[in-house]
C-alpha cells in the first residue's frame, strides 16, 4: 500500500554517485530505506544521520522498496551481481553510457543519470543537477519521475542513444575542459606564477556559456586570427611538444568553426 | 598638485577592456578625466554617466593626467598612433602578449594588464578580476597599483616573461575551454539536446577547481583508463573527423599525465 505517493528507496554502491544520492534523497519527501555496499562500513558512511539501514548483501533487500538505484560502475552492470537482485522492484542505474541492456528479466526498470561531476569532498546542490531518466514503462516512468523531480528542478526524459551522446558531449564539457585547467595550471606554475590568478578567468568563462552559446563568446587570438600571436605560443611550447600539438589542433577547429558561421 | 593620492586618468580606446575600465575607474576614488577614440560616439559611450570628456585627437589629450591607459588592439601598439602621446604622463597598455618595447622614449611607462574575458554584453565584477602590473620604475609602479588596487582585490607585479606566459596559459584556461563547451554543445544539438543540460556541469566544472588543483578532480573514462568506452565514443564521433582527432590527442594526454602522478 502506497503511501500518499511517498515512495520507499533503496541504493546499491557507496562512490561518488550514491553519496550524494543517499543524500538528496533521505533530505527528500521520500524514504530512503536501505543502503547496500560488499563494504558495511561503506554502506553505514552513507546511512549516517539517516533513517536508512546499511547493508552488505543483496539478500537482505526488503521485498517493500519501491525503487532500487544501482550506483556502481560500467562494468559491474555487466557482471552477475545483477541477477542477485529482486524482480518485482523497479531497478534503475545511474550511468551515462549503459543501456537498458542488463536489466532485461526485471519487468520494471528504467535509467537514473545524474549529469554531474561529483567529489566526495565538494558538497553538491542536487536541486540543481540535470537528472535524465528512461523506463521500459509509462508506470515506471511516473515512479521514478516523482523521485528525481523531489531531488532536482532539473529532470529531462531521453533515450538510450541521446543519454549516450550526451555522456560524450560531458567528456568534452567536464573532463576535456579539466584538462585545459590543468595544462594552463602547469604553464603559469613553470613561470612563477600561482593557479590562483587563472581562477576568476576560469569562473567567467563557465559563467558566460550560461546564458549564452559559446560560439557567441568566443574569444581568443585563433578566433581573431591573430597569427602573430599564434605564432609566438607556439614557439613558448617548444618544450612541450605535446601542448604544441594540442595548441595546435584546438587553434585549427577554432579557426575552422568560425569560417563556417 | 597631487589631491590627497587623488590619480586623474585618460583612457584610449572603446572596446570591452575600455568599456570596462572606465567603468570601474569612474566608480573608483579616483577620476577619470578623458576617454579618447577615433570615433567620438564610441568615447561618448563611455563616458555616459562619467564625469569624464569624450574627444577624438591625441592633441586634445589633458597635460594635467596622471596615467594614461591605452586599451588597443596589440598592432595598434606597434603604430605611430603611439608617438602622438604626451611623454610626461604615466603611459599603460592593457595587453597581455605585448612587452613595455613600444613605450620607449617614454619617460614614464608600465603595464596594466587585466587577465579577463570581457563581453560587451555581460557585467563583470572588476574587484575579482587579477590585474597584473609592471613598471620601468617604482615611482612608476607605486601609482599603477594605487590605482589597480582601488578597483580591484587582486593585484601581482609580474614581468613581461612571465605576462606572456601567463596569456598563453589564459588560451588554455578559456578559449580552449569554451571550444570545449562548443564542441559539447553541437554534440548535444545534433541528438536532439538542449545546451541547458549541460550548463550545470559546466559550472561545477570550473567551481571544482576554485577550491581544488586541477590534476586533483580530474574524472571521466581517459583518466579511469577504461578503454570499452573511450571506443564506444570515438564510435559515435565517427562522422566528425576533427572532434574524433581532438577526442583521441586529449585522451592520450590526459592518460599520460595521469601515469606520470
Amino acid at each position: 500500500m502506497e503511501n500518499q505517493g511517498i515512495l520507499r528507496i533503496g541504493i546499491v554502491g557507496s562512490g561518488n554517485v550514491a553519496t550524494h544520492l543517499a543524500k538528496a534523497i533521505s533530505l527528500s519527501k521520500h524514504h530512503l530505506i536501505q543502503v547496500l555496499s560488499r563494504n558495511i562500513d561503506h554502506a553505514k558512511r552513507l546511512t549516517n544521520n539517516t533513517n536508512a539501514e546499511a547493508i552488505d548483501k543483496p539478500k537482505l533487500l526488503k521485498s517493500e522498496l519501491d525503487i532500487l538505484i544501482l550506483a556502481l560502475k560500467d562494468e559491474v552492470l555487466h557482471s552477475n551481481l545483477i541477477s542477485q537482485f529482486p524482480r518485482d522492484t523497479i531497478i534503475c542505474h545511474t550511468s551515462g553510457s549503459v543501456s537498458m541492456q542488463p536489466f532485461i528479466g526485471f519487468p520494471k526498470h528504467g535509467i537514473f543519470y545524474p549529469l554531474q561531476t561529483f567529489s566526495k569532498q565538494k558538497e553538491v546542490d542536487f536541486n540543481e543537477i540535470p537528472i535524465c531518466l528512461e523506463a521500459n514503462s509509462e508506470a515506471v516512468l511516473q515512479k521514478i519521475h516523482s523521485l528525481a523531480s523531489s531531488i532536482s528542478k532539473h529532470v529531462y526524459e531521453i533515450n538510450s542513444q541521446q543519454r549516450k551522446s550526451l555522456h560524450l558531449a560531458a567528456v568534452f564539457a567536464c573532463n576535456f575542459t579539466n584538462l585545459m585547467y590543468n595544462i594552463s595550471e602547469k604553464l603559469s606554475r613553470e613561470s612563477g606564477l600561482d593557479f590562483e590568478i587563472l581562477r576568476p578567468l576560469i569562473k567567467e568563462t563557465a559563467a558566460k556559456v550560461q546564458e549564452h552559446l559559446p560560439a557567441e563568446v568566443q574569444t581568443g587570438p585563433a578566433v581573431r586570427n591573430d597569427n602573430l600571436i599564434l605564432n609566438k605560443h607556439l614557439k613558448l611550447l617548444e618544450n612541450h611538444k605535446d601542448y604544441q600539438d594540442i595548441y595546435r589542433i584546438l587553434t585549427n577547429e577554432i579557426k575552422t568553426t568560425n569560417e563556417e558561421l
